[in-house]
């Protein structure tokens, strides 16, 4: 049994559905000891790919042995695996579409990939369309009981890792990425990283930089309301991602900027 | 005193205003060891049925003993009762307006319902529009804390039940339900179970039926992934009932599925 | 170390983004028995204002020794302090941009406003954009594991607080106000609170007002089902407002009513 069992959900259920409150229900009925935080339900439909961002960004700043439980799942039922992915900071339970691509290739050692087979941790005679319910809930729930990961199924090596696009380097001093997501104010947060910049201009290189997004210009700023014009301004923000935003205002809609989108930074010609 | 105190909460306060977080510190005030799990505040504002179907459908995932308050509550002060209904595995506090007719009418023993009239376990002086945050909150609290059922009020039958349709049988070998909800991925639900789908047609009924809903023919499938392309499929869902889908797709808009659209299920021609 | 230790959350952070989860994730880190809640996340993005109503609103209703923090916070990472207000009741924590305006006017006094300045207490390391995860939530955590609130910086008395429009007498026997919220229901909210009414028109006025918004005059009632045409109507809500309301319905959107709009209480002609 863990002290303190802490499990954190994250689907693309929204927050209308009663799907949710289900699967907390179940946990607790294993586990009635067990703290479920939410990390959002606001995943866009079938967007594996943003639930990966968003697990991606989020998991390091939970305590060891937290067990991050995603769903977004639109191969449900298919023969696609439900997986229990143990790193050396925490676990994370989901099915195996590439949802942990980013805990694949995080900081954090991947010391083993499970597929669940134990139908004995599952809910007993369940169907085929709510796994998040009906396997992962409860397998997450045993887990924080204390139950050893090998009794959970056979280890793999064979999971699925989706292909993140990475910033790239078309020329000596330009870093070439893409908006990747797209926040709750309209910021527009890309896949250039400040390791990216630093490696190539060195640390603090705000001032030296001009960032181009669709033929428009502009520079990196350090924090939101550095500037208060209603321009475009790029920053480092606080996952440590390249991002754009302009002061109160939704850049997104404002600049029309998509996901997708290409974002190039170069040395300003000063 | 209950040991892990559980209460669910479920209305159509939303997810702006701060009604919610209210009740969940009237609730803590009273109680400081009790669990407060959201089942969803996004149930549409003043919708007494659909909160019934919401409650009705997740309430057998919580553990026993767990104390479930909802408010969808438009005749809020009225002479409409607050009640506390008792069965033989949770407890369900909040208005006497048929919000837990699927509760009466589910597989767990109705054992009392009880009128809240003491308002000792009220907050006190409190005006008469907010019952959620005044009267069930904190009789939910209270009664986690061990306070006897029977202190809270009387007894009475004459609760209210709404009528809910339930599948017909229009001919020998016919079904005839309606949707009766559409979910957040736009999946269309109906009130036909697997029950009435298996009492007709036996088990596995799959390839055996033809589903039609407004001159459109389909077929049953086993999971939303089984049919990739983008036609209109129905299932058997995880809380088994016949649902609508598309895969990956939002069938109620595609299809301008609504709710209350009748549905019909035959012997395919075969 | 305090007895089940409460922190809310209250930002603009929304329900799609991580960046509620990851404050949980912090805060849980460093003080595992905390119980995190909810207030809300859909304020308005950067409206301080509507957050300052909203946590003046809701924090009388949790226990003692709560700490609040809220973060609606468009100047993060400018000279704009982070502070902590002790209350006899409470604690706050969040920027210094006013959204506590309505705690030092609140019936709890005020005891001490601390500059939050100890960065030993502070997430190491991090940006200038996020301070919610790295200041705010540590900080309430470590005031939940008994930190002594003066090892969090030094005192301040020049903290920010913005004026409220107040209801005012522009005639002996008139109160006029405006609306300063439109809730989840289309409910609008004045400044007018039920004790401007006593004081002007003794304990139950019903019956005795007039009610005028726009050119439209209304009564006041007792509870939202007490009329059930469609026409406009208002009572004194629950947190001891004038509010304006149509039965089961959008009062907002039927009748144009808009935040800032002017409302004007006078006797009736009778």
């Amino acid at each position: 049994m863990q002290n303190n069992p802490l499990i954190t959900l994250t689907s693309d259920f929204g927050y209308k559905d009663p799907s949710v409150g289900m699967m907390k229900g179940v946990i607790l009925s294993i586990n009635p000891l067990a703290k479920v935080i939410d990390i959002t339900h606001g995943i866009t439909p079938h967007n594996i790919k943003e639930a990966a961002l968003t697990i991606g960004m989020s998991h390091s700043f939970f305590p060891p042995k937290t067990v991050h439980v995603v769903v977004v799942d639109p191969g449900v039922g298919s023969s696609r695996r439900p997986i229990l992915v143990i790193t050396d900071h925490a676990y994370f339970i989901g099915p195996d579409n590439g949802v942990f691509s980013l805990i694949y290739n995080s900081k954090n050692e991947t010391l083993k990939v499970i597929h669940l087979t134990s139908e004995h941790y599952f809910m007993p005679g369940k169907g085929p369309t709510f796994h998040g319910r009906d396997i992962f809930s409860p397998a997450a729930a045993w887990l924080t009981k204390g139950i050893e990961s090998a009794n959970f199924g056979e280890a793999i090596t064979d999971y699925v890792t989706l292909k993140f696009p990475s910033a790239s380097r078309p020329e000596e001093k330009a870093v070439e990425g893409e908006v990747i997501y797209i926040d709750r104010f309209g910021n527009a947060i890309t896949n250039i990283t400040a390791l990216d910049l630093n490696m190539l201009y060195g640390v603090n290189p705000e001032g030296k930089l001009k960032i181009i997004i669709k033929e428009r210009h502009t520079e990196l700023r350090s924090h939101y309301s550095q500037v208060q014009d209603k321009g475009l301004y790029a920053l480092i923000n606080s996952t440590e991602y390249l991002e754009l935003f302009t002061y109160k205002g939704n850049a997104s809609s404002v600049f029309d900027i998509k996901v997708g989108d290409i974002v190039r930074v170069i040395l300003s010609a000063q």
